[in-house]
């Protein structure tokens, strides 16, 4: 197991990083030129607490399974292949911020990286069978059902008006960090 | 052999990632703007299977020599600088993805990684020596000789008719993730 | 903790490096094409000397706390976004370093870095308690804390005469890699 | 140590792979298109070699010491920072091939990591002291200083013909794969 938590934190060390190499230097020289890159900055901010809270969660996940397996070996990379996608929806979303479709495919690729990991959480709950902590894995399933949900409701409300999107994404990504809602005890090192 | 291991993961897992710098934002915020990103995120996701299947069976492979050379460093330093050309490769085909050259210089990249697993998988034989599993190893080896030959075929039908080759590709690709074909047990940790 | 630490840093690892992406080849192949590139190198040593001196600091911080926490976790991943930060605001004044907003905010990014750290070695000093080396700790907080000034400091004089503020950061960058001034023996491995 | 090797091996993991970014798809999709990346495409390869090499070099190098101090980790930072401007050399390189200062500046980054080598050397021998391996270390510095030279004599031939200093970038480049040169049985794992 400890490859595959050591591999995965390193592509996930990289997607958080690499988004930064997608901010670029702004127009001009003044104030205001600084001012264009803050919309830019908020959905970088936004995109690193989401990858980041990932991690967390990933973090304490494959501890659970004491093998490995293809199944699960490949519903992890299906995870990655997904969160390596964040860093491209945030550039796309950053250059055209007020039209929908960017916005909407933005919340897709959250929207698709929570799914995948309902399916890695469905997979490890079969490897841990009785012996583990299958009731945390139930309350961390529920969670990330909830997520698809909510970046559902954030795709659907882009078309209506993208600010309320980008309160949706926010408000998720800050509920992330929020101990008593998402953190198991059993699930910290 | 840990430090080999963890040096190939990091590698790897920027090569994995960094791929997603080559997909560019796309010209238009429209649907339309969005679907002619969809080719290059097809071939993006067609490299990313292949690579993260490599990282799968390395993952096995190093585990069973007990000793490093300077033969087994080279031939993985060879292999990581194959698999390293796949991000560039990937961008070439993204950009002319109907052209018979760009779409054969794909599939050259691929073959020549096959054949360094390959090649790393008979330094690894004799390393192993009859201490070792090397009937998994030989069971391996076959199949990177195998997939050398796909790719070389993938290489000729671009200049008949580049679909093809992508067909044969996301063949190979897929190939990679079934298990009873490529995963062996003892490979698994 | 090791997985916490290993994250952290592959996370500084993956920024010390892609800041040099942001260095361009010289504009034309003579003495001077290279000449022009000397201002940029230097502002890239100077994040590089930052940057790892961070890294330094890091690698004895998390070794005093025997548990993670959500508020740790947090705590780190709020310093690894700042960080993050450094490789755009390098790109930034590189390309406008004589003007005082970019250079402001160059400073600004380190200033919330230090502040940052201030913010770990505040958690961290509660979690380790009476039993670690809380005095340590307390010699480096008060260390943070003075870089936060001393970046204000230099932040100010972008206003009056940015060259004032490149001495000061040099002189903080130098000041980090000073032993008996910032190098803490129950810090080092 | 052991997070001091793992640092300077996700540093070298990185610098190894963004190599790559800086190669660009061909502008057209013919056979003389991919055949303008050949020289870029050598020059990457070269620069591949030289920096996988150091890391085999730098793999047994750390493992001499068993105590960190801030010399050794700043001897190894210093080492890392010349190395991160392989990445820049190659391609400025890559874009001026043929004229005398982009590759005299080439072998000027390579001859200050060779230097920083000898230094990192240097501080490792007195942190060894008697106890060891003293002879594989003093061989070991002889061969970093015969590398200085050697990027001394192919930075001079760059101003009388650049294809000169290529076939000695080349030859170093092999030497430094050539176990009985530069391998040393107690450096390996």
């Amino acid at each position: 197991m400890g490859r595959l938590e050591a591999f995965s934190d390193g592509v996930i060390a990289v997607i958080l990083t690499i988004m930064v190499l997608e901010l670029h230097a702004p127009p001009s020289a003044t104030l205001e030129g600084l001012r264009e890159v803050l919309l830019p900055l908020f959905l970088y901010a936004l995109s690193f607490i989401i990858v980041a809270s990932m991690w967390v969660h990933h973090h304490g996940l494959l501890k659970a399974a004491k093998k490995t397996s293809p199944r699960l070996l490949w519903s992890n990379n299906n995870l990655l292949f997904w969160m390596s996608l964040i860093p491209f929806a945030t550039a796309t979303v950053g250059k055209y911020p007020r039209d929908p479709w960017p916005v909407a495919a933005y919340g897709m690729v959250f929207l698709l990286t929570s799914l995948s990991f309902w399916i890695l959480q469905t997979v490890l709950a079969r490897h841990v069978g009785d012996a583990g902590p299958t009731e945390t894995l139930g309350k961390v399933r529920f969670q990330s059902m909830f997520s698809v949900v909510s970046y559902a409701v954030a795709m659907v409300a882009a078309f209506v008006f993208p600010p309320v999107s980008y309160v949706l994404f926010a408000a998720i990504a800050l509920s992330y960090t929020v101990p008593p809602l998402v953190f198991n005890k059993e699930m910290v090192d």
